[in-house]
């Protein structure tokens, strides 16, 4: 089976929506052509999964296909935008159609569920390997950048950050956990949701925003820099979603929660003065919704406990070429 | 050095240009912001190089980044688009920054020759392999489809395809050829040019557009599939360009003309009554203008030679996973 015949064969399915979405050419050419309005900005992102870095080396093909889209999703939606359109360069070893099949299923039912549509590709062969590029929409000057956080801002994260590092420590035998909680935080693991409703409805109200794929706080630290400013987290709000467990200790739940990365969250700084709107409006539908600190002025992430002591925190988070 | 440092450091030199092109925000937030004008639409391409695959190993960083951007802009230029903003997913067994060096010199070169702009990027500890990704423009309606050939048309190359195909026999010791002649030709495998100026201005008047990536009669197999039409070749007109040399038979010199890949060159067809228009203003800064045959209506490839004889070709080309 040839290049050609192995991108028509597994990403051209009914799944792949690129009607009303303006496309005016997809696959098949030497790129695609898309039609776009005016008043819009364009939003324009890529990353990279590779085999035992990314996911572990076993992990269901389908899980790789999500995770291999939603942690670009994720990018747009920590600007606030719209995912619009998507390419595909996927290094693989053989060309197995099972896999194949699992794989481009998982790929193309988030995209389907978020109506982002496969434009084109290349296949190659080589040790497997998946970098997908997004280009999203968002309107003219709307979208959130890391370097709004101001001193006073509340700091906030969706969802339960720590759980995908637990899911993998589980899945490594590093961690023992009961059935039911290994089973839900591989599941945050292998098939992350990327806050794109969440985003576009934060972009109305919040100053700056990331998604958290390094770790809450080494992200944190990405904000901090970009805005010039310090912050102070407390350490109760960042690990009481965390299950009770003999093997889970404060320490590896706090750990967790702060280096963990892969879980998509979305982590964001607002004035005081919006808060009611973020909370009022906060939709049943999306995750939960924690306030874990405040901005501040100067450099640098301190942690206070709930008996007021307090620590500096090492933003260290995942560093593929840390020396 | 972190990822994020790596990507400052070496992709954020002076010679990316981002002022004047549109770029609203690049390198270093969750993606990049660009602003978009009316009455134009979008192309948007990808493509991989892998090392022992796409390039020998111990090639010439500079080369390999180089030819990373050449190939996506090479589908921009199929298109007859402009080429504007490019994302660099690069995976690296070790951050060596002589290679990185070497390697964004090369890319950025020719980035700043077109006046593309990179725009962000990932960078992972991996095998080698480089994925980028270019987002062009092109006013409404115009680009340039590989579906549009009809009977009647003829058959036109820009450049002389082969050369890339002969320079890497050279290199891998399976062809003799005089140093002169070696050098010219591992320059056209390793430092290729993207035809951008050509395609734009191809644009006007040809009826089917790709380039010559995979070899001349896979990539006129792909025109003729999308457009359900047959072409008639002269054998004559793929090789008058090689140098008469012991070691580069007939045959050779055809094989590499025919099925070599890596050239980079515009292969298009063009209505009989727009060859005036075509020929009276291909610019002397373009590389020679070759008519090589006719379409005509069926299916496959027929090749002509001097005295009249004809044979089928096969349309074969590189393909990474043919079965």
């Amino acid at each position: 089976m040839d290049e050609f015949s192995l991108i028509q064969r597994f990403f051209s399915s009914s799944h792949n929506n690129t009607h009303n979405n303006g496309v005016i050419l997809g696959i098949g050419d030497d790129t695609a052509i898309i039609k776009f309005a005016k008043d819009e900005e364009l939003l324009f992102t890529t990353d990279t999964l590779i085999s035992g870095v990314h996911f572990p080396q076993g992990t269901d093909p389908a899980a790789i296909g999500h995770k291999s889209l939603a942690v670009n999703l994720s990018d747009i939606a920590a600007m606030g935008g719209y995912a619009r359109w998507f390419t595909l360069a996927l290094s693989l070893p053989e060309a197995d159609p099972a896999w194949l099949n699992a794989f481009s299923a998982g790929l193309l039912k988030l995209a389907q569920q978020f109506d982002v549509s496969l434009v084109g590709g290349d296949t190659t062969r080589g040790p497997l390997s998946i970098t997908i590029s997004v280009i999203g929409t968002i309107p003219q000057g709307t979208a959130i950048r890391r370097s709004g956080a101001r001193p006073g801002d509340a700091i906030y994260v969706s969802g339960h950050p720590g759980m995908a590092a637990l899911g993998l420590a589980a899945l490594e035998g590093r961690l023992a956990l009961p059935e039911i909680e290994k089973s839900s935080f591989q599941k945050k693991l292998d098939y992350p949701q990327p806050r794109l409703e969440e985003g576009q409805f934060l972009r109305t109200c919040v100053s700056s925003m990331i998604d958290v794929s390094d770790g809450l706080a080494a992200d944190l630290g990405h904000i901090l820099d970009a805005s010039a400013c310090s912050a102070v987290i407390e350490s109760v709000c960042l690990t009481d979603w965390l299950p009770a467990s003999p093997s889970l200790t404060k320490e590896t739940a706090l750990d967790a929660a702060l280096n963990g990365g892969d879980d998509y969250e979305l982590l964001f700084s607002i004035a005081t003065e919006r808060i009611p709107q973020l909370e009022q409006n906060w939709r049943e539908s999306f995750p939960p919704l924690q306030r874990i600190g405040q901005i501040a002025e100067g450099t640098g992430i301190v942690m206070q406990d709930s008996s007021g002591n307090i620590m500096n925190i090492d933003p260290r988070g995942y560093n593929h070429f840390h020396v």
